[in-house]
């Protein structure tokens, strides 16, 4: 199989990252450059459908888009170390808690990086409005998580989970524009700390 | 079981529709009142965590929110008609195709309403722009759509799977701001005109 990524990208990197937790080592990398454009060129798009990373080839010529399908698929290929859940009611709750982070915490961060970053101005106008919107709404989101890691060693179980890399990855690209969450999180901060810390979360970065 | 629901709302009617597809009723349905705010009372809040519908609660007392994993929660417990795809790479494709559904038509068309229909002018001040920018991000997404659906019966797979539901809730959602997809997508309008006609297309409109 081959992984077409790209370093430092968010979205690639979670994949990378239940890569690096399961071991799985036969799947090649493919560096696309997304600077110069390269998941826009017809080549790119006549393969993978959209003009995105990650997407993963699978050996009969079968492409995966959407970086949480495609590393539910390798949770199926390499069920261990659990990522997804278990039976019915905790993959539920996983699943829950994935979207939750991304939706609330995840896609408002690269937003407020998107929208902010000046080397990313080339990409995308500049919209101090929307940078700001975005963090004030993941802010929102940090609170409720900071209550929940009051409780919980991880969030959305009792172990480590696809829901911490989305939310971890989310918080580690807003480092690009020197973000930090609040300090009174303390909980988050915990939590963060145990994430940054695993040996897995070094790969893609 | 009972299902935290608001008439007309889409992300609700998605569960409805995969429930009706089920046939699933063993689950009562409390019908919580957006206009007024029932969602962001202290004690809906306490109860489900965040201020949305739909959430499922359990006979255990558990409440689980977000749309697809309560669907995805009810496909364990009644695996037939199977949406959700038989085998690791089926799965794969129809979360693939069920995320950019969401993500590039659905999404974009319910802020296209919320940002335009004067009547929800209440909850959210107008703004043409983002009405207008999502509309037209939502029709490049289309144009894949179409393509697909020439060569597809339905968007994911030979037969209807919940990445239609999702599809299909969004525009129909878009309907109160009187919207109609383009009439080029011919492959579109025969489509969605074949998830409309399905019994399980009316529960919770
Ligand atoms: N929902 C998709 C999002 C993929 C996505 O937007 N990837 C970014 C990189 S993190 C990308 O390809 N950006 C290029 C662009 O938007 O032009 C996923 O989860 O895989
Ligand atoms: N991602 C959530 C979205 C839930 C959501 O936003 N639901 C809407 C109704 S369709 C809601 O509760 N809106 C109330 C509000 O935003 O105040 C899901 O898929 O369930």
């Amino acid at each position: 199989m081959k992984l077409y990524t790209s370093h430092r990208a968010p979205n690639p990197r979670r994949v990378r990252w239940v890569m690096a937790e399961k071991g799985v080592d036969n799947v090649d990398f493919v560096e696309i450059d997304l600077l110069s454009g390269q998941h826009r060129t017809a080549d790119y798009r006549a393969k993978v459908g959209v003009p995105h990373v990650p997407a993963l080839e699978l050996d009969d010529g079968t492409f995966i888009s959407e970086s949480i399908a495609i590393c539910r698929y390798l949770e199926a290929l390499n069920p261990e170390p659990n990522l997804f859940g278990h039976d019915a009611k905790e993959q539920a709750l996983i699943e829950m808690w994935t979207r939750r982070c991304e939706i609330y915490l995840a896609n408002p961060m690269m937003l407020n990086v998107r929208f902010s970053h000046p080397a990313l101005a080339a990409l995308e106008a500049p919209q101090p409005q929307v940078a700001e919107y975005s963090r004030v709404g993941a802010e929102k989101f940090m609170r409720l998580l900071d209550r929940q890691l009051a409780e919980h060693q991880f969030i959305a179980a009792d172990r480590f989970t696809i829901a911490d890399i989305v939310a971890a990855v989310g918080l580690d690209f807003a480092r690009l524009v020197k973000y930090r969450p609040p300090e009174e999180f303390t909980h988050l901060a915990r939590w963060l700390e145990a994430c940054r810390a695993r040996p897995a979360a070094k790969a893609g970065v």
